[in-house]
């Protein structure tokens, strides 16, 4: 039986811990206050739930949430533009690309255009650099990472040095920068497996103390490939087309019974995202308007 | 019987190619010619020898290559001001920083000093930004990997999909792009392991078809740690401070009986390292120039 990774609850304490200095951020900006943009293309569903759902959060926390939503045929040329512009409003503290975008805009491009003191979700090319050079300078890291951390670390999880961590995926939000960080010399120092569909070798995954997946495939890690007392996070978020329910990398029936603490979907590493989102958001304020 | 992968013949076929494009480059350069700026600072005697044979191998293929060595007791202020006038210097086409830099100096920030269009190396912030996510309008890669990738492309060894690989090493030379760019859905497709020297799985490194290792610690993998057949490039470095002789990694002499192909040490990724800097230094400057 295996501790559930309540990302909710975390969640909750991560918001409430960034009251004061999103008060004190507020009475330096007024009569503006710190804001959030969040550009979103096109009607994809799943998008729409995630913006809802980091408009409400920010609005509970006292964080104005401004949408920017364009339509499916915005050319790169003009979306290009849009983020720009709100690159250069000084009333917009932090930009969000909601992914993913319409297949004829190349994401870097957009991701780029954010500038790095903005970037709050480190995707743009000069935020990753700071990320993957470990640019002490810089305070945040991906948010979905930063959410992962929190989490275990709040789990008490935090002894990586020299086990064996599989990570599940090689997107830019979760696989990348969670085989980066999680192999940090300096920091966790874990070994990191990255094991992906096409791995001939599948007993790597039972080799693992810890599994953090982010793959987008629902099911694929099943309780017969994993150790028993595994650690598993599952930041794999795809909508069932029929159910439109949000589903997890995991099949967590059969994983459950054997790991020691396990991430539901949802309700884990989601909620936990969005929480981290604002972190980084009152980080990046706090280092421009020098506070401590 | 291992089959030697040969970095020395290898990196005298990459010069020759490069000639007719540091021939044009230095016809629109003239009368000032294609150069590299190698920044040097205290008397680390490995380091001697690389930028000696930096310094060689540019000057046969008709490239000026400038050694800027400064004493060990070079502040930070003072370094990162004499980079950032090599930075500004229309005749400099490239910059070089020789690591490793003195202890009192913070590297990062000397190599964040490095403009991107410069930074033949790939590393300072932006331009691994630019690794990281994969920006395929930046021409080059890190030098070391790029000698990496060559070599076994020169030896039709690029099948790697699905197939573990071990990199050994966390560093910023050869671990963590090596592990970053094997581990590419969209390229190389590898089962990316990274094992070092707190890993408690030491199974894990008999389960490779191949292993980059790139540790600087000599002679950590050894033939009874390696699965028959495996494909082993040796990119550590080291010397022996007896003999004064550089020393890989991987105990050749246990370990080559095993391998299908392998680098010898010295010969093997150091002379494509040297290469490689070069080929990195002509495509930034074709890209400047915008020639094809």
């Amino acid at each position: 039986m295996a501790k559930i990774l309540d990302g909710k609850k975390i969640r909750g304490k991560v918001l409430e811990e960034l009251k004061p200095d999103i008060e004190k951020i507020n009475e330096m900006l007024a009569p503006s206050k710190l804001c959030l943009a969040i550009v979103m293309v096109g009607d994809n569903s799943e998008s729409a739930i995630f913006v809802k759902n980091k408009k409400q959060t920010g609005e509970k926390i006292n964080i104005k949430v401004d949408v920017h939503h364009f339509s499916e045929d915005i050319t790169a040329d003009e979306l290009v533009k849009k983020v720009s512009g709100l690159g250069g409003d000084n009333e917009v503290h932090g930009i969000i690309i909601q992914l993913p975008l319409p297949e004829h805009i190349e994401e870097q491009s957009i991701l780029d255009t954010v500038p790095l003191e903005k970037d709050v979700d480190v995707l743009g090319s000069a935020a990753s650099g700071k990320f993957y050079v470990n640019d002490k300078d810089f305070p945040i890291i991906p948010s979905t990472l930063a959410g992962i951390i929190r989490l275990l670390d709040e789990y008490e999880i935090t002894d990586f040095k020299g086990q064996n961590l599989v990570v599940v995926g090689q997107g830019k939000l979760v696989g990348k920068p969670a085989a980066a960080y999680f192999n940090r010399k300096d920091d966790k120092d874990a070994t990191v497996i990255n094991p992906c569909s096409h791995t001939e070798d599948k007993k790597l995954y039972k080799r693992a103390r810890f599994i953090i997946s982010g793959a987008g495939a629902p099911g694929i890690i099943r309780g017969d490939m994993v150790r028993n007392g595994v650690v598993v996070v599952d930041a794999g978020t795809k909508t069932d087309p029929e159910t439109g329910k949000i589903q997890g990398d995991v099949d967590f029936e059969s994983v459950e019974p054997k790991a020691s603490y396990i991430t539901p979907v949802p309700g884990g590493v989601g909620p936990m995202t969005v929480a981290m989102i604002f972190y980084n958001l009152v980080q990046l304020e706090k280092q421009r308007l020098q506070l401590k």
